[in-house]
């Protein structure tokens, strides 16, 4: 793509600035009233829907609606004299320039947690209301506790407040739900189900409630496009141990497709049958299994209401989902290859363009989305795109806005991080590159952060290794000099699915077993703030490892990610020869792949910047 | 120590075989007949103390008293026409050898676990009962659901079947409880407990009952008697957000020094005080913390029947225990210097006389505790030393007895793990010598261990940063070569307490962030079934490390306990620069610090065990 073509605007993206707070104090003012109306002394409102989902659909934005704040986690609680919106780090600077501050006040959840909030501010004596479609059982324990402690009550309501008050509500989403081809799929539905009947019946629970809709998608193999940059359907099934399931699904966006092939093992309802199939588990005194990490409350009493047992735990479809077969794992390295293509062409164009200084962070992300696109088969990016120059790297989560978009200097570090969504696999890679000449601590830093890449990359594991017992390995060469990140290190990643997936991670907290098929990303940074950011981000697959005299099942990681490492970053005199070795493989292998791919210009860069780095060239 | 100081036995240790199954038939006849009485299907017999204490006074020993099992951990069903022992991977060859297998049937945890067995045997319709001062309340919902999932139910009792049919079980111990000196503790018993009382108060709890005698030792600054090889009070405390505490211990067991002492700070009243006082915090409405690991159901079950609101979460105390203050650090390192020269003077006299081939791993054990007795401090020893040579120090959990107890022959490896009580502090280290020539395979895995070791001995990590993050560091060296061990690579140790304790721990489930005070083990291991075992082990104290240019707060370890490293067992080939620097910096430490304790003989042995092992010698 040449410079000129940055006049054709992202698919999928926009850099919209945030909203705005004007509306903010007459919408609450609004919906005090209404809670005075129900003899209700506040309410919470999550930045949630009824699926626990990381893209909220837009008639579920709620939060979004009532304050003005856009960020993609957030807890408000509004009472009848204040407000408090609670929200984690990531969104402390952005949360007071987003709402009106004289009616909403930001807490930083480092200081305060919602629970806490609520423990010393809500009155006694009084009920606080929560809708119990937006909230999990275990979340709800929680939040009652909290109120208990300020002495009062919290009680579900049945029609969210929000909603009477927002008359222009958007209607909920209506793409079409289509069958995902069983060559890129690789088992057929029939023997999904299977498998999870089997789970359930060793569990010993009558039934299955699927609210995660990636795990709808999973189990029935179908794509939808109800949220943006997943392609998922919004809906639920029922999966009785016993006797054909039930899928719930607005019957404007089944396809004829979806319809006969999905009919052919399950029964389609709407959605307004949900609540009476419900009823009928319950009367029967079915155990049911409610994940406990999507599942709102609402199901769980409707379940015990009726007489039946709610068994909050996981849904055993998250790990079958995570553990990929081989026609997701051959999926997953074609688009990768494809992906990588894209990537170098995009690598290629900055170093040709970036040194005139004049390239910008948003024509990055629309040259990137370009290359992607010329693949002919981009479906849209996996998340919107991290660009960021110079300071901007240095902010995890920055999203690049026309206010915010600044030019990419030469002297600084430039951090991308990016994914596309193609049929057969889900993309997700991150490189920072220096525009003209890195400083001596850039080049520190940056070796510091790929010989963590490399540790992980290199690491082998006996069986029911968890992500948290390698999760140091990425991170050891910063500790030695008092240096780290602040986030994980990976997450897992779908199949033509979301590209945050678990349960599979390495981090602090990720007590999941890795297992063959597992796909993951390898990510791990460092973060000047105020200066720049680096991130080296490769996506990773679990496989077995066969070693000789090896007493346990070993395994290790294969590299998905095809892209050059900037080597111009590098301080070699950091590495051992062992990582030189793997970082001139991977680059050889790079090479290899990818040359038959690109243009004859991207192939004479590619060259060049997958040139051995050792001694041994 | 000579040889001929041999024939004086330990104070503290014992070579029985484990108990026998003879009466196993007559007593598990005698407990059906009780429970037929009852109208019950069965009983559940766990090893187990009202306090879930690791040592378990003889008068609660009911499951060995019924079977013969005398391992450490493992719960018997019975039912009228079966009874199943579940054990876990230690106890899976021991069990059948212990009981009489005509009537009990030993159940590996591998295949089948207690709740899993319950589903699958109890009949439906019947009713199975457990003593709820033997079962915490997050065991106690567990167990109620496999009895519904067999169509059953969980049924507590007033009075223990097994107490009524053993008629000749001895009384509770009743050793005298004194006061721990200030000196050593550190911090006053008022200090510590207005720490708690903030505690409680920033959870919001009006009370916190301690059932874990580690606490109510701790918090109190008590030492008891009470169990094996752990200075442990037997008793529980009521700590009040507002008010005196009470202490509940039998009053024949408080000294006047402890009531003096302890009559500052609390109220204190027999055991059998405690049920009205658990009633009068009910009626009061109060919220009542109990311990999740240690706290009876009873406790939980007594509170809410009375009014009260029984909050099950970690007792406070436990974190703050694990944080040592400056004067029970100063006593570890006083502790180790101590414990270090009788291991020395051990290590030395093995030197000498193991090469003849005729000391036993009896032997051994008596020289260790005898050159430790020789302090003049030794209180205990910390647990039962594990003296394993050739296969039987590839057997992790091994106690040497007068059946399996066997030479320690030339060309086989000698594992020795062992540790004392001194008031000052615990001690837990383990050796492994060779005796006379070690094969290559044996020096490739003893250096692979000892790389472990040096890793988390070197390691430096930043605040929060979890057991689990650096638990690989350990292991990295075994599975590059497909290698690996069953255990965590460290445990948390108390300050004249156990020598087990928690939360903090360097293993796949060490969530705990690790924090300067904490005292761990750093023990990675290897053990070849049948041949050999491997373990090197130092206690570790987490400390700030100041850095320059560091951006976080950091921190390392202090390596505590003072012994030489066998040199002959180390492959300096497979080993870097900076491990070979750390064992020999050590090594110079050790000598140093260890030199001016030890009579001559020793000193010339320690001069060259400590022998640089680098070229910079």
């Amino acid at each position: 793509m040449t410079h000129s073509s940055l006049s054709s605007p992202s698919r999928f993206q926009t850099y919209d600035d945030p909203g705005e707070a004007a509306e903010g104090a007459a919408r609450i003012a609004k919906l005090r009233a209404e809670l005075v109306r129900r003899g209700l002394a506040g309410f919470i409102v999550p930045r949630a829907d009824e699926h626990q989902s990381e893209y909220v659909p837009r008639h579920a934005e709620r939060l979004a609606w009532l304050t003005g704040f856009t960020g993609s986690a957030g807890t408000m609680i509004v009472l009848l004299d204040k407000a408090a919106l609670v929200v984690d780090g990531r969104y402390t600077l952005q949360a007071p320039e987003q709402v009106d501050t004289a009616v909403i006040t930001p807490v930083p959840l480092a200081d305060t947690t919602v629970e806490a909030w609520i423990a010393n501010n809500l009155p006694a004596a009084t009920s606080l209301g929560y809708d119990p479609w937006l909230h999990t059982t275990n979340a709800v324990k929680k939040l009652e506790q909290a109120a208990e402690n300020a002495g009062g009550k919290l009680v579900p309501v049945d029609m969210n407040p929000v909603d009477v008050i927002w008359v222009d509500r958007p209607l909920p989403p209506c793409a079409p739900v289509r069958p995902h081809p069983s060559a890129y799929a690789g088992e057929t539905s029939e023997d999904k189900l299977a498998r999870i009947r089997e789970k359930l019946d060793k569990d010993k629970v009558d039934a299955l409630i699927v609210s995660d809709p990636h795990n709808l998608a999973w189990a029935f193999n179908l794509r939808g496009g109800d949220v943006a940059h997943t392609p998922l359907p919004l809906g639920y099934a029922i999966i009785l141990r016993e006797g054909r399931p039930t899928v719930f699904l607005a019957p404007a966006k089944v396809t004829n497709e979806a319809g006969s092939s999905l009919g052919a093992e399950a029964d389609i309802a709407p959605p307004d049958a949900m609540p009476s199939a419900l009823d009928a588990l319950g009367a029967a005194g079915a155990k049911v299994r409610i994940d406990a990490a999507t599942g709102a409350i609402a199901l769980s009493r409707r379940i015990e209401t009726a007489g039946g047992v709610a068994d909050i735990g996981p849904d055993p479809i998250s790990l079958m989902k995570a553990v990929k077969n081989g026609a997701e794992i051959a999926g997953a390295r074609a688009a990768h290859l494809r992906d990588g293509a894209a990537v170098a062409r995009f690598l290629a164009w900055l170093a040709r363009e970036g040194p005139s200084g004049e390239l910008t962070e948003i024509d990055a992300v629309e040259a990137l989305e370009g290359f992607r696109g010329e693949t002919g088969l981009l479906k849209d990016v996996s998340f919107p795109t991290i660009s960021g120059a110079g300071p901007n790297g240095a902010i995890v989560h920055y999203r690049v806005t026309r206010k915010t978009n600044r030019a990419i200097h030469p002297g600084e570090l430039f951090l991308i991080d990016s994914g596309a969504q193609y049929e057969d696999g889900t993309t997700d890679i991150t490189r920072t590159v220096a525009i003209g000449e890195a400083t001596a601590e850039m080049r520190d830093r940056f070796t510091r952060v790929l010989k963590g890449h490399i540790a992980i990359a290199r690491a082998v594991f006996p069986k029911n290794t968890s992500g948290a017992q390698i999760d140091g390995f990425a991170r050891a060469a910063l500790w030695s000099v008092g240096l780290d990140f602040d986030h994980g290190t990976g997450h897992g990643v779908g199949s033509y699915l979301s590209v945050h997936e678990g349960p599979q991670r390495i981090s602090k907290i990720g007590s999941t077993a890795l297992e063959p098929g597992m796909i993951l990303s390898n990510e791990p940074g460092y973060y000047k703030a105020g200066a720049y950011g680096i991130r080296i981000e490769n996506l990773i697959l679990v496989e077995r490892r066969e070693m000789s005299g090896a007493e346990r099942e070993m395994m290790g990681f294969e590299t998905l990610t095809l892209a050059p490492i900037d080597r111009s970053l590098i301080d070699s005199g950091l590495m051992t020869i062992e990582e030189i070795g793997w970082l001139d493989n991977y680059h050889a292998r790079v090479r290899e792949k990818l040359s038959p791919l690109v243009d004859a210009e991207t192939k004479v860069w590619l060259d060049e910047a997958t040139r051995p780095l050792g001694p041994r060239a």
